[in-house]
């Protein structure tokens, strides 16, 4: 088994590329344990949440939304980022974006998992809930202004077809319907 | 339902902020359905694959190295980029990797899902396989020079409990563990 210092690359110099809104952006130049140099780009983001929920009748939430880097609008979890500002725990980030894409409270939010989405180039974590016992809000907070959602509940079996569709067809809505159909089999 | 003119955002401006050797980084202006504008942040990845093989002995194969993002030392199902200049299938490139990665030959490749990692941001798509009919290459293609690998075999316990240690904790591995478990239940 190796040890850390023969996997480590450390940086000799980093360059910074951009820095924006939501991500920063730069260019490391690391040693690498045999003492070789090579380049690694590198993109820093603030992390966000997904929330895994379920209506009355046992349908999962979805906000179908225009996602820029495809060009094309899918359906996904609830989710949004963490404000890198505030002094939140993702919990709470998972409570208010549920609230303003869906207009459901929920009681409980039980913590499923936290994942590096691509952990070759973007230090970028998704904390995943599982939030039960909603509530519709009469006034629930206001959606972000530069975004167009359009909620959905769709049962199982249209999910599976929403992958099959590729409208479904990002990385933590699958994660959602796996954890949906482990849970159908473990009943 | 809202048709698709309802949510696309068109881009009225493009600001190229970097060109790198895997991704490149963008600035848009666009116009919102609603008339009014905003910025999207976009990096261009050139995408990637996943391979969830198995070895004799029913263990998941798995690869454990450095991911200068987060500075740390992960444990992940065997993966590459596509590169972007050859003019090779998906399903090409999860051969290749896999027989660089573990030194394992798979007769077979079967597609089980293509996903988009962090579709607020980047266009990046993991194509995830399961690899089957192994065999142990006498010389399998080398690694690429700048990686430091070293390659495990876990039991699904095991990787039940890596998962709880925090070794697995990306979304394609997730992934794997998440398949493999339902696998298992529909054995």
């Amino acid at each position: 088994m190796l040890e850390y210092e023969q996997f480590e690359e450390k940086t000799i110099k980093r360059k910074e590329i951009y820095h924006g809104a939501i991500i920063d952006v730069a260019l490391d130049d690391v040693q690498l344990p045999d003492g070789n140099h090579a380049k690694r780009e590198l993109v820093f983001h603030p992390g966000g949440v997904g929330i895994i929920a379920f209506d009355e009748q046992d349908r999962l939430l979805l906000v179908k939304q225009f996602r820029k880097p495809l060009e094309k609008v899918i359906l996904e979890i609830p989710a949004g980022k963490i404000d890198p500002g505030e002094s939140q725990t993702p919990e709470r980030t998972a409570a208010r974006e549920l609230e303003e894409e869906t207009g459901y409270r929920a009681e409980k939010l039980q913590h499923l998992t936290s994942m590096y989405l691509s952990p070759g180039f973007a230090n970028e974590i998704m904390h995943i809930y599982h939030a039960t016992h909603l509530k519709q809000v009469a006034n629930p907070l206001a959606q972000d202004e530069d975004e167009v959602l359009e909620l959905y509940a769709l049962t199982f079996e249209e999910a599976k077809q929403a992958i099959i569709d590729q409208l479904i067809c990002d990385a933590k809505t699958i994660y959602a319907i796996q954890y949906w159909e482990l849970l159908i089999k473990g009943k």
